[in-house]
């Protein structure tokens, strides 16, 4: 068979197991639609799994840090030193994401830090991988942030850390991120993807005034205008993700990238933390485009960028309802925060569809008026 | 010293205490504010249990079933023999409230399955305690739903409940119910007690059509009109929480409202479900203003009155933020099904204030940058 030949089969497979999973779910003892969003999730986790009974059994937790050049034209509340001090307070377990994911989902998630890139060069760290790619980002507003092969390499350790995360048994792959700077490296991203306006991809990040925010601005409108050559080149004009990634991404962003794709040719669940996150898994669905059928996202963040990352992927093909994230806290922090939050919630999806009592089951009858 | 003299140095004590917790959340290692209302939610279990170390280490789901006899007037799509069916599938553990429950927080949430008056006599079953007031209520299109007696006997068994739960260590009292018809109880509870017009309070329940919706919105407004003269008896026409469950209400929502108060005397978070368990609360709130330093909403329902009873609890004067339900995933299924999806996030929000490192542990400089 050929690759077309081969889609079209799995294609019809797959409308016949969609159909199989909401009947399962319209026959479960509970009104029709009753359970909401969570039937909508647990219809994705089995069609991700391409299953009518999923498991959610194993998580694991990527966190990939890194630092970035641009943070020298003073775009962040915080000094870029602070990314190694944060990959030793996760390493140490008290970092908010080690404190929310063990609150949440002690016994079946843990969590692997990944250094692809932190400035400060750390000791070996229990619970940290190191596989860096260079002592942090060079500064986009002059440079491109990194070589090709730079950005090879980072993907590759996102690739990695899924097999290895596999190879543990996961069936969800949480993707998260330290490092001061990268709100500014994800709307330049963004910006540059999706042609954004920096009025719409830049925030406020950790929290910069509104002076450092038109400065932060000028420095992602500059950015992305300087490469755009680069991140344009095709003669029709469209844009290379791959490009965009070097030209004005981080260490963590093609890491997260790099996992996301890795993760959808395995058909695993990727779940998504925030706007950082967001945008990396933006361009790795720009540049494969079956990570649109594994991502889900785990909130709704407060920087204001994270909408219109959404937005894109319902413009490159995701349906709506998935591009609804699953929580709406107001989270702005990253590290995976949001992601291990809403962990709890992919594995209740699952067991609804496995384990909740049929009508048959329970001896009652469907109610007869419409749902 | 007079019960005002204690009630102004407690008032003392908790200002100088929610000072602290404010400060303890501005120091842990991340910017100001950016766990967004997962540290509104810190500070209030803080609150509510009176330290700065709060602890979520046990939760317990009462879940108050009942039969209601305005079912009669055909308001609901299933027949009333189904919550018996409901019963049996939760002692079964296989309802979707099991399910969820077990999914999320299996080490440490369990579930009290109270008969408080469903409409068949059930056989002995495991973990469910029999507290039966009657074979269910009159229908209260045409006479009180209940005596006084009854309701009072209803309410002691929310109030019994939740001796139990503290007896075995509950720090979270999460409050759910099955019944069919309760949502139309819980409609005219909520029209009597407020005013609200049935337009506004009465929804599709577990999925009307529109001809049948029309028809529970006229009998929920002569049930309310019929009864005025002995909901609002008082002179000056104040409405009488009391009377509005016993002529209106059910056993589960009376047993909800019982438990309510006795959770808020015993200081413990009280974790509300869905639409019928916000209408029971709001009338216990309407009884003893306690309540309202305890209670934590669990998600915001599709049923849509839903909206108008959490508006009622800001007018009773708890504060905006906290009318916000933590998860707003469109569920309308009840059960505690909502309330068991939230309680990893009340351990998180526990957890983040009592294990997340500060930044004099890190070593990191707080952010001079306005946050």
């Amino acid at each position: 068979m050929t690759a077309a030949e081969r889609e079209t089969v799995q294609g019809r497979l797959d409308d016949a197991l969609h159909a199989r999973i909401e009947s399962a779910l319209d026959n479960k003892t509970k009104p029709q639609g009753s359970l909401g969003y969570l039937e909508r999730i647990a219809s994705r986790i089995a069609m991700i799994q391409r299953t009518e009974t999923p498991r959610i059994t194993r998580a694991r937790v990527l966190l990939f840090a890194a630092d970035h050049g641009v943070t020298v034209n003073g775009v962040s509340a915080y000094p870029a030193s602070v990314t190694a001090a944060m990959v030793r307070t996760a390493a140490a377990g008290n970092a908010a994401m080690s404190v929310l994911t063990r609150a949440v989902a002690e016994s079946w998630a843990d969590i692997d830090i990944i250094d692809v890139g932190v400035g400060t060069v750390l000791p070996a760290l229990p619970g940290v991988t190191s596989e860096r790619v260079a002592n942090g980002t060079r500064d986009f507003l002059h440079d491109m942030a990194m070589t090709a092969s730079q950005c090879e390499a980072a993907m590759r350790s996102g690739t990695e850390a899924v097999g290895r995360a596999i190879a543990s048994g996961a069936d969800v792959i949480a993707l998260g991120e330290m490092g001061i700077g990268n709100t500014t490296s994800a709307a330049a991203v963004l910006s540059a993807l999706t042609g954004a306006p920096v009025s719409e991809s830049v925030g406020r990040g950790t929290g910069i005034d509104t002076q450092m925010l038109a400065h932060k601005q000028a420095v992602v409108e500059c950015a992305v205008a300087r490469h755009r050559g680069v991140t344009h080149a095709a003669p029709d004009g469209r844009v290379d993700p791959f490009a965009v990634l070097t030209c004005v991404g981080g260490f963590e962003l093609a890491a997260m990238a790099g996992a996301a794709i890795a993760a959808a040719a395995a058909r695993r669940v990727v779940l998504v933390d925030g706007f950082i996150a967001t945008c990396a898994v933006l361009a790795a669905a720009m540049i494969d485009a079956r990570v649109l059928d594994v991502v889900i996202f785990a909130h709704r963040s407060a920087e204001q960028g994270h909408a219109r990352a959404l937005a894109q992927f319902v413009t490159l093909g995701l349906p709506d309802e998935y591009a609804r994230p699953l929580l709406d806290l107001d989270l702005r922090l990253g590290e995976g925060s949001g992601a291990a939050l809403a962990l709890p919630l992919l594995r209740a999806a699952a067991c609804m569809l496995t384990e909740m009592a049929t009508f048959d089951d329970a001896g009652v009858a469907r109610a007869t008026a419409p749902a």
